[in-house]
């Protein structure tokens, strides 16, 4: 959350809870002239696993090194399951490929927001499943990829979307609205992480239509959830999720437009934690440190 | 919501939407001297219904007679279904039934509220499966009955329940995190309303341990539902809704202490808008005029 | 909130509360063939005070002069102060002028929300103290105007703005984190309701800097407050405000990321509430019929 | 937040900031056989200062020296400020002063909560100014001392007040209501912290009657804030606040009635938040490790 330093190291470790994994880890960076910006730890009790990100500072040109020479350290010393991700001066910024249908105001609020350098991340390409998008895109300059898809192309359709994806180094996918649901195939041939917005309080109201499933149940709110894709459509692992309240006077329409409000930015929270490197997956669920 | 005259009538009245009804019903006032406090309408374009609160004053001593006037107006004339209360000085207050177990959150916070005067009722009982809240209950001037609740006698148990009810006069039952189903003959036989209060967002998390269910799937929010009871369980009209917001640090005792003051404020407000005369239900469906 | 007929009528009448207006005002819509689609009241018992907003759908082609004589009607015979608005096919839209400096977040969103069809009105030109918004505007197809202002020509530019609303026909401004003050005179001048958003929750943080204020206070919520512009600095009718929790570990630049969010939304919703003609203004307190 | 093993340790430490703090305090704690169940670090970068709590186990029957111990080698060695606490069977809880007015919507609250076991303390007495709440007190097995204030005998009622703090040996006062402000000489001499709620969202709406400020200038949003009492009313460092919507139709006793439910949490809040030694206060802020 903190302003950071020109370059720093960022590791998010889990595995079994042990005595002294606080100290081994501060101790070890240390010992090697590092400095602690942030270090948040996390024991879930009942499974005994210890969660843990640490953020640190290195002498300048010691990054890279660092870094892998800390995974190394981690995960065969004190076996951990360990990323590590360089930021700042120098450092390559991770690439998202944006996934978006015809709804266009998620696409647009991001947009918004890499511009103003919100995100630290790059926007890498734009994919649709049609047209409609293609000038705003190019207009900032984005490549811009019109992969429509039917029942009958649809493995071809995803064929072309990992080429892309990997032609553009996507290091995350975002579903910006995407209104297609991705195959298990896909997701293990993306080989990054996706993450979705769904227009409801998940778990409640998951498939289609949730706005319509609200207005016929009669609730008081309505939701947005962002989640990481997977196979089970809806049953992700949740990482943020908001609600606005509403009354018998609000029609559908409304709940549209008032949920187009939360899925701006419960996404836009999803992502910029994600490429903040503050999510652990463990257990269908999201340890955040925020 | 703001402070009223002496004596009012409120009349909630639903039908079939026709031109002409909101002069019709302010013009029948009028001509007989009311002066109108409020008046809030709503209309469901898609089913054709109209909805209406009216709360307006009379000179003295034509409380009653108006008010029942009202109702054949409104149901002859208009062909609307009416329920219309009297407020106010003279009139008697709503009687209230709650039923505890031994969750005591909710208990306390509505004592203290009637005693406070936030609540347009009174307390006639508090009706137990335990007998753990009888000292509390008699200490405030409440009669207590402890009815004890097992498989076998449930039949008779709700007979002996509606029993009290009867006797005392109950307008309102208010299921105070009460942790037995009221089946459908107890329903029909106590003919009043039953408030309930379930522990997370409907319709997520339904049936037993919403808590346990919530912590298990990781959702970053927890939520409260006040609804009128129905035949099927936790599928009631919705009243009111509230959540807070948890994160991976709140085991389960955390989302239970958290919880238990989502319950009170929920069931509370539920309460309050009922004895208020503002909640009309339809279609499975509450509007409430707020 | 709901769907709105093809064609309507909005009034807002508020005067000295008296007996009948409710029976009077709708029985007058009655009688001319009109059908009342909303009618939302408010007393304010202490000053003596009456409001209402009604809307109502009229024979076809009869919505003009209809409109003209219940502004008579109401200012005659009730001693109203009424504003009428024609609405839907047929009728002009209300007509925005968007003042802005380098911030353009909440520009971008207004852009956007315009677009998609969520406001009942369209922008008529850009006016801004900076240049650096020219491109998007003119891509939008919107008349930007740059008037750079500084101490020894405010006069003149104020009179140039002035001019470029007039030539505009501007029927609101909105004041999307324009970073300078309008005068007293430039408000008289302009002659139609100005929408300002300031980044605090008014009247705690009035004046500059208020994410800098906030921080340097500790406080746990940060917030933003939509109001009229009057020639009081921050002292004008709150429209609309909300708040987002924040804690130590949020530094300025976080505050001022998550305060543009509210910014947005809440700018957002006063903007279109004023254009759907739900505000009324008095004793600079403002009465909301959403 | 996670349940504690039988016995801890928590430590709250704070001072300049400098490299390897993090390790050298897990490794001190690690050396000595303890386990880490939490630690929670802050840097203020713009002060140059270290904030963190730490929370860890030791084999049974070493937890007072070990305590001892720490808190020398951390202002000794690290040149920290630092409280350390003992939690946990054998560990003597917390023991809290309530102070008490007429209003009697907080008191009842806290009673409740320290019934249900919520807060890891106890309350020793009340203190009121009014004899209101003796009964109430006396039934639950408190001391309830009436100390009448008035201009005339204020040094002498807070010499009062004093002794029995004193006697009562309480280590945290709260002010649940207390309509008397508290003087310097006083907090000099209880000499343990004091937390307030005001019934407001400071700093709007500072000083007496904040329902009728809020009302008055027409906010959207009323608010609670609980705080550290100090010298100067109604500055000092805030520790929590909430808020909740309001619209034209609140009237005054709404605000209060709808406040109520804000104030009753908000200082629930703060005082669990002190009472598990969560809260670092610094330059007339908290750190709160929540």
């Amino acid at each position: 959350m903190q302003g950071q330093g020109n370059h720093s190291i960022v590791a998010l470790l889990h595995g079994p809870d042990k005595a002294g994994l606080v100290a081994r880890v501060s101790g070890w960076i240390f010992e090697r002239g590092g400095n602690i910006l942030h270090a948040d730890q996390h024991r879930d009790g009942e499974a005994g696993v210890f969660f843990q990100r640490v953020e640190w500072t290195m002498p300048e040109g010691l990054g890279k090194e660092t870094a892998e020479a800390f995974q190394r350290f981690a995960e065969q010393e004190l076996g951990m399951r360990t990323q590590v991700a360089l930021r700042g001066a120098g450092a390559a910024l991770p690439v998202v490929a944006i996934f978006v249908s015809k709804q266009d105001h998620c696409f647009y609020d991001l947009l918004q927001r890499f511009r103003a350098g919100e995100m630290p991340g790059k926007i890498g390409c734009v994919i649709s499943n049609h047209d409609d998008l293609r000038q705003p895109s190019e207009h900032e300059g984005l490549p811009f990829y019109h992969i429509p898809v039917t029942k009958e192309n649809k493995t071809q359709a995803e064929a072309q979307q990992v080429e892309v994806l990997k032609r553009t180094g996507a290091n995350l996918v975002v579903m910006a609205r995407y209104m297609q649901i991705l195959s298990n195939d896909f997701l293990k041939a993306a080989g990054v992480p996706v993450i979705n917005i769904h227009h409801s309080f998940l778990p409640a109201f998951a498939g289609g239509k949730p706005y319509h499933q609200a207005y016929a149940r009669g609730v008081k709110l309505i939701g947005a959830t962002a989640h990481y894709a997977t196979a089970d459509l809806d049953e992700g692992p949740i990482i943020a999720q908001d609600v606005a309240r509403i009354t018998h006077r609000h029609q559908i329409p409304d709940l549209i437009r008032r949920g187009k409000d939360l899925e701006k930015i419960v996404l836009a929270q999803a992502v910029r934690w994600h490429l903040e490197s503050r999510i652990l997956v463990y257990n269908n669920k999201t340890v955040v440190f925020d």
